[in-house]
């Protein structure tokens, strides 16, 4: 961890630059919140004007502020920034929360002084939170650097990294309604300084924090985002919501993969091979994050549904699905002792519907009942009012079961007064609850593909990763001399002019060779007689090569001849795409698919972040019909899917270590039974400096 | 209108069957209901023991309850149920609400003894609601027949059709929460009699009703649904959320057509000919419904997002073009009137952000020039707990703005306990929120195609719909004799055994032909000189069918020959599929896409249910990677769509004037720069009785 950070969650002291006695001012709502957050450190107060607030004197320096203070927070004019900077420097504040906007934000000019407060910081070793940030909070400590207005946001286990503060308040007084809580937050701004990178260490140490949340507009930078990242996601998990997705801009691509390879894309890829989860929607993202801060991890994906009433549990059987889950099947043992305590009305089957009249003790019996089946790895219960009781009795009993428990329960709690006072049962007892099974479902979805993550040990991501690459040599190796280097065979097609030619480049290929004509004025060639396979040595290819020119010239007689095409016959197969587009943010962007001139059309492709381990080329394949197809389908026999799975790794560690090329692609990959050729490879380098 | 079911939602007078005085029974919870609901038609109660209740007389005969009644919600005994609905018969009363359960839903015995209810209504003219349902409620007449906990629903424009009793209770107390309400609510139950189809125009027909939703779990009578339905959906937006989409069983398909063609997909269709628009989640049918119900439609799909944030901002912008709506190009005139009154810092510029000092009267303003705009079609407002103002006054603000206008504004209200006093001025003035931007996004794109729906004047379905198809007329016809009176072209190929079987099979086919030798033994027919192209007249067939026979028998000897496969030469073109399934509930469920082997594992396909009008047919073919390069792509040169398109309707034609005919497919259709030729058909009939 980079201790030049701890102050802004840990600091023995914090300054108030610019504290106001004006209610209306954010100077006085940073100094309200500090003293009103209960933060056991010392509070310092400093202004232009001198004066009293919270019982606290005002300085009108920074030098006369006693020790212990480490952190400033600076509201102070947008021009005033680069002067408090340097007072901190000298003062031997190492870390400012800059409050004010102004800067990069607003242009040019609000640019340039930004870069100034960013050099001053750099000349005082002053690390610079903003500008144009919240600042940040810490339930726990308690500390509260922000001006949002009170009470602070409740306590809990998520940890919440924000681009933009008017998100972050707005999200911590929701939360507040849906009664989850935080354990740090902060809100980066401009990012001039500390970004999203920097402050994942900071979340992750922290004791409180179970699960990691960030909300992101852009990147700073890629690759380390995702080397950092990748570390975090092994301890505690992290979900990002990503937005500007449709921000692409159109880029001139040299290749289908370039074409293909948008922004977004790259950021889906980055967040894989890191282990981030990437949330859809900000309600998800929260969504997700409760399940995670609080539930145990299912051992599978295996779920039981416990239900007073059918729609419902259609509902979540529909969900689960949808997600990826799997309807339990419940053991013979747990049917029997359902039947024994359900009427004979009742469902024992999963989703197990226990009828309207179901009880709070029935609701306990089976959910134990369900919680003991080695085939149940966690369980959903759905719980509209019930008829006959109160849902806030179904809660408590629930509860008691689920605490015997080391696995996953997740509430649909569906309704709204009537469930009020359940929500709250359930909201006490860490027990995360949704409005409605789709969500439940959701979130019960990322805690096994959480336990899946774990169990792959971290998806054996970065085991091959960055620090493999060596830098490019620098020498521009030609196409051929690329593919020979990292052993990816190929398909050369040469001229031959006369039949001595010939032999010489089939020798050179190796035998079976394939003879065309080569003649721009015959389009048919096979109709000339101008085609000819499977031709096995020399002799053949002589006596063959003088065939042909008479045939040819018999049956066009005005066509120019050139000679002929030698290339060695590559049996049928299937034929794939694999590229790369090199991502200005993350690097290697590796592509595979269904190749040919329809592949952007098609869409038939997978991306991932290079360089690729031997689990990443596979999935990639899995995710592809072209790659499933690999295995033969129908009349489709199958053909050497190792050689596909090779020439994806081998061509990603090309791409690593060649940084020079932008753009690589091989279409079609013609796959054999065993082996695969390269038929035709394009490349784009950097246009050297 | 049928007239026989408006006692369900507008009686003249109504019984209690199994009132009863014990405040914890069903009877006594249905008497409550309809004496709060404050119902003005006639109350009457019955039951086995005579008695008061309410203030009124409980008779032990419905013989003895005066007029008018013509309601009766039977709370007896399962057994006691078909003795009830024949004293109701003979009482005059033409309607009755079964709530009690244990018909259908437990076996065999429930079953019969819910047909046993059927045939006795049938014999009195007695129209049944359930069994196993909660009833009816109408929040404007007013009438609650059902048993649910008070207070009765919210008051507003939503109507509810629900299979399940449970589901609707839930969402009726999960709708008081978010403040909205219904219309007419119905619960199916076990549908016995009275149907989803036959409550739809119930609810069309309701002034108040603004909007219909349905929850279902399957379907009584597919093609009657869609044919009702589709005439509804042309009155008033109908929303669907259809649960057991992954039930579908598997079965044994003759064809990729069938195949692929599951339940599900048929509802997909289904609802889409029938311009249902079918939502995802529960949550989603209500986002939509509640736009639904109180906006205006917008005249396109450009959009203006105001926010006082950016982040927020960003976040609905990709909602936007995530839901296929786009961010409306601000006019000249309104960015100079934007830059008129917001700072320099703010962007002008679609989405607009005002920034975090925006006032409520800034709100405003900004609105107004947005809605003034002719580029923009609606908007949305993002709403966080502004930092300076309250959120409530604000939304006083936007409201008295959003009325002057008749363009769509839907609210992203961010917050909790900040924004709740917002969230009620919002709701008292008919303007939806929702608490993230994408879920306000989702809402705005719905409004987008009901507009479209509506412009396209009902999307011109039905119009050579279910009534035009004739019907079977019972002879079988042959492949080729169905192919010829649907004028679709084939390629057949032939079986020639000597030259002049050859010739008259070619002047049959039309020349030019392919000619290839019939030979069990020879694998590669071009190799032995056993293929033939392009055979232009009588003259080349007869010379090449000699040369080949020589030429083969030369290349192998051994080779047993049966003489040659005459084929009508088809040119070169692009390949598609298309197919028909028979849906048992929907009847031809039509496919189209890319063909091949490979169909089932690439899925390009896309479906409609038939019979297909012209607009229907592109529709799906656009749909489609292999329907959209029929246009051409890079060097794939185009083809004739239109050809496609026309043997897409002649299928669909023949498939409803063919109801024997299970699954019909062409596979592929070598589609050509004139025309398509039928290359493969297969057939599947239903095996005669």
């Amino acid at each position: 961890m980079d201790t030049s950070l701890t102050p802004f969650f840990n600091p023995k002291g914090v300054v108030v630059v610019g504290a106001s006695t004006s209610p209306e001012k954010l100077g006085y709502g940073v100094a309200r919140n500090l003293i009103q957050s209960g933060y056991k450190g010392a509070i310092h107060f400093a202004a232009q004007k001198s004066g009293e607030l919270f019982e606290r004197k005002i300085h009108t320096s920074l030098q006369d502020v006693p020790d212990p203070v480490d952190l400033a927070i600076l509201i102070v004019p947008t021009q005033a920034t680069p002067q408090a900077i340097e007072d901190c420097g000298k003062r031997g504040i190492k870390a400012a929360v800059i409050v004010s906007a102004g800067f990069r934000e607003v242009g040019e000019e609000g640019a340039a002084l930004e870069q100034h407060c960013v050099e001053i910081a750099q000349t005082y070793n002053v690390r610079l939170l903003g500008p144009n940030c919240i600042g940040t909070i810490d339930t726990h400590l308690p500390l509260d650097t922000t001006f949002l207005q009170p009470p602070m946001p409740t306590q809990g286990g998520i940890g919440f990294i924000s681009h933009s503060g008017a998100f972050a308040a707005a999200i911590v007084d929701w939360a507040r309604g849906q009664g989850f809580g935080f354990s740090r937050i902060v809100s980066l701004g401009n990012q001039a300084d500390v970004n999203e990178t920097d402050m994942l260490p900071m979340l992750t140490d922290d004791d409180a924090t179970k699960v990691i949340v960030i909300y992101m507009e852009s990147i700073s930078n890629g690759r380390r985002f995702v080397q950092t990242a990748s570390d975090v996601a092994k301890r505690k998990p992290v979900i990002a919501l990503k937005v500007g997705r449709f921000e692409a801009g159109q880029k001139a691509a040299a290749s289908h993969t370039g074409a293909l390879a948008a922004s977004d894309t790259a950021f889906d890829a980055a967040f894989e091979k890191a282990g981030v989860l990437r949330a859809e929607t900000a309600e998800q993202m929260f969504d997700w994050a409760r399940a995670l801060e609080t539930c145990p991890l299912p051992k599978g994906n295996r779920i039981g549904i416990l239900t007073n009433a059918g729609g419902p549990g259609v509902i979540a059987a529909d969900s689960l699905e949808h997600h990826g889950l799997v309807l339990a099947q419940l053991s013979e043992s747990t049917l029997e002792a359902l039947s024994a305590i359900l009427p004979p009305a009742a469902n024992t089957h999963n989703p197990v519907d226990m009828l309207a009249s179901a009880s709070p003790e029935v609701y306990a019996e089976c959910l134990d009942i369900l919680l003991q089946d080695q085939n149940v790895d966690g369980v959903m219960i759905i719980l509209p009012p019930p008829p006959m009781f109160k849902a806030e009795v179904v809660a408590k009993k629930s509860v008691e079961v689920i605490n015997k428990f080391d696995k996953p329960v997740v509430i649909a709690l569906m309704g709204s007064t009537l469930i009020e006072n359940a929500g709250n049962e359930f909201r006490d007892a860490r027990v995360p609850t949704y409005p409605f099974p789709e969500r439940a479902a959701s979130a019960l979805a990322v805690l096994a593909r959480r336990a899946k993550f774990i169990a792959d040990d971290g998806r054996q991501t970065m085991d091959n990763g960055f620090m493999v690459s060596r830098p490019s040599s620098g020498v521009s190796l030609s196409m051929d001399d690329l593919m020979q280097t990292y052993d990816i065979p190929t398909a050369p097609i040469k001229l031959a002019r006369d039949e001595n030619e010939a032999v010489q480049m089939a020798n050179e290929f190796g035998y079976p060779v394939v003879m065309k004509i080569a003649s721009p004025d015959i389009l048919h060639k096979s109709d000339a007689g101008g085609v000819m396979l499977n031709i096995k040595d020399a002799k053949s290819l002589q006596s063959g090569y003088a065939q042909m020119i008479k045939q040819v010239k018999s049956a066009e007689p005005d066509a120019k001849i050139e000679g002929v095409h030698i290339q060695r016959q590559i049996p049928e197969g299937q034929e794939v795409i694999i590229g790369m587009a090199r991502d200005p943010q993350f690097g290697a962007l590796m592509m595979f698919g269904s190749g040919g001139v329809e592949v952007e059309g098609l869409k038939d492709v997978a991306f991932c972040l290079g360089p690729l381990n031997q689990a990443e080329a596979e999935g990639m394949m899995r995710k592809t019909w072209a790659g499933r197809k690999l295995k033969g389908f129908r009349n489709i026999p199958p053909v050497d899917e190792e050689a596909v799975r090779d020439v994806l790794i081998k061509l990603s560690r090309l791409a690593a270590e060649h940084e020079e090329i932008e753009e690589i692609e091989i279409n079609p990959l013609r796959v054999l039974t065993r082996g695969a050729v390269a038929v035709d490879v394009r490349m784009k380098r950097v246009a050297m400096p």
